[in-house]
């Protein structure tokens, strides 16, 4: 296998875009990529793209022919691959972009993502997202993404002691985070207070626990490391890629306090990338509820089951902790929009390791890690990327 | 690259299955082609899958974990990439795990497809098709696919003399071989005269130059070739895979009579492959209505354009005709349950060239190809089998 380096990031700002087309962000994504990359369209030679549900979004589907065309590739006739994994389309992408290239199949590729969710009403967009959970035997039954989510808190509250406020602390630090990303969807500072009163959603879960519903896209450039030192100065090595499933629903789990599918991709990925959990740097997790979040740095062997909520607390995880987890504001604050999410986690990780990161810069960064789910732990895809070869 | 071996192929009856859900028909075509491949569940390092629109047939994404959870691979974490290219989708998925094979990253990977078209309304399912059209300049302006299709017969009539009996010719040709293929949905002969006469469409299509709406599902078990030999006595070596984009709208294209994605994966295919069209024993192409069977054997080189309609006429294609085009009874008459007619392709060349297609034998067919297309052509997949080496 060939190692695989970033040679180029891009991402639209995170937010409801009333007034541009699905097609309109992804094009700003990947231009912006391209960009970063110096290179040309003509020289890619394969798209992958993440995306959930253009179908019931914008009503299309065939959206690789679509991105191919509307990327001015299509003359070119560039193979172009849509992927979808629910929530977690956009790291899959990637995933699928880095065996491309590591293979030695094909040398430039963009892996991007993209979801335009607000062209629909908020019920309309509810569904959708339903439809990454098992439709006949959790959705049909009522169950709605807060509601299973909650269900996971309710748990992890009584197995491990995690306390509301915890949970409260993971969205007041992606706030305090995104206020330093011109690009995050919402740049403003939460209160604790704030979070514990808003509108309860799915108890445990209030408004403040959930991530939002957003326009958005992002783009990486790939290529095999021989090739990429002819475009960059900064290269980000991709040491680790990998994918893992789990049951659909949540009912067929052996404990729905820790999703396997991240437990077996990480396994996998430090394998790969021959570190343990203590290297990592930074991470961009899947926080689409607080409670994710909580789920995921324990299951990512940040810290031992059950002490993410302590862990949050005492400050571990904030942008000068002992590993900062989304510092982008995470999807949370910077935003959700769905297939794009697990892109824009590896752009923000990219920008932190070249020390562009801004005000939100992680100090010394030099391995960072993605972690990107689909559904309530359905699918799971992580990526270790370091500036170290 | 290593040498891609089909070791097992599986594929349930295509039709309008009432009583079956695409969880059931999916977990039938997958065991059924482990069975023929002699492996169990726990051999599988991979799954691709794919699909058009569960999105808008069943109200779901998300669906390589739903794959893998039904296909009992869930609590094993395999990952499961689900793929979209429209109707090309299944074709899609087979190249990706040829891809995933061919690389050395898996051994054994199951590339299948599925669609359940018929649990919507005939309107939703047509309005679900259309989303591979393009959403902003095509289908909102009214056009169907039947509109497309037909504004590319009618040019291709303009320019190249073809006739209304020629078209009708393919329909009469598919039907008959699928009086001979158990699965297909429409086992029955039609006359020329019953299609010329059947009911208006779009001009000049008439319902029977029209493939149906189908449920149905079929998967294929990819290995390398040092594997495959402890699985098969007859392998099925995977050639070439080739994947090629155009513009997803009519309009945007040179010539809307020649399919240039099929022109150009079909070059790359021939390349890969080391031969020519007229090595090509047999075909399985992508007639999703009468006129793309004669476009498709113009654009992959069996004949000169514009000579697709004398060469129906004269029984070039036929079954015991020069090239045997569409064995199976094609799109047309085996059905075209839009996910799954990429890897049934396969799966039908597959057959014929171990001698096991019954009453539809192709005589001492050693090397047989597969052309399965996205929308009108924004996606064409080309793959090439053959039992030599």
């Amino acid at each position: 296998m060939r190692e695989v380096v970033i040679i180029g990031v891009g991402c639209t700002n995170f937010g409801e875009m009333w007034d541009r087309s699905f097609r309109d962000i992804f094009v700003e994504a990947g231009l912006s990529a391209l960009e970063d990359a110096s290179i040309h369209g003509e020289e890619i030679d394969a798209l992958y793209v993440g995306n959930m549900s253009a179908g019931k979004f914008i009503d299309q589907e065939h959206i690789g022919s679509l991105i191919a065309d509307y990327a001015g590739l299509a003359s070119l006739h560039v193979p172009s691959v849509r992927v979808e994994a629910a929530c977690a389309s956009g790291g899959l992408a990637l995933s699928q972009g880095v065996l491309a290239v590591a293979s030695g199949y094909h040398d430039i590729v963009v892996a991007a993502g993209v979801e335009k969710m607000t062209d629909v009403g908020t019920g309309v967009a509810i569904d959708a997202l339903a439809s990454a959970a098992d439709r006949e035997w959790e959705v049909l039954m009522g169950a709605t993404f807060p509601g299973l989510y909650a269900m996971i808190a309710r748990l992890h509250m009584h197995k491990y002691g995690t306390t509301r406020e915890q949970l409260a602390m993971v969205a007041v630090k992606n706030h305090l985070n995104a206020t330093m990303n011109p690009k995050a969807q919402y740049r403003k500072e939460i209160s604790l207070g704030e979070v514990m009163n808003s509108t309860l959603i799915a108890d445990p879960l209030r408004l403040f626990d959930c991530s939002p519903i957003t326009d958005g896209a992002a783009a990486v450039v790939l290529a095999p490391a021989e090739i990429a030192r002819k475009h960059t100065d900064a290269p980000v090595y991709v040491k680790a890629s990998a994918h893992a499933t789990d049951t659909i629903s949540l009912h067929d789990r052996r404990d729905i306090t820790t999703l396997d599918a991240t437990v077996h991709a990480a396994k996998k990925a430090y394998e790969m990338a021959s570190i343990e959990p203590k290297d990592v740097d930074l991470a961009e997790v899947h926080d689409c509820f607080t409670i994710a979040e909580i789920c995921a740095i324990e299951d990512l062997g940040f810290v031992p089951k059950g002490k993410g909520g302590p862990a949050t607390e005492e400050g571990m995880t904030a942008l000068d902790g002992k590993i900062p987890v989304n510092p982008s504001g995470g999807l949370k604050a910077c935003g959700h929009p769905v297939g794009a999410t697990g892109i824009k986690q590896a752009v923000e990780i990219v920008l932190q390791l070249r020390g562009e990161a801004g005000k939100r810069q992680v100090g010394g960064a030099e391995v960072g890690l993605t972690h990107n789910v689909g559904g309530t732990g359905g699918t799971a895809v992580v990526h270790i990327l370091s500036i170290n070869r």
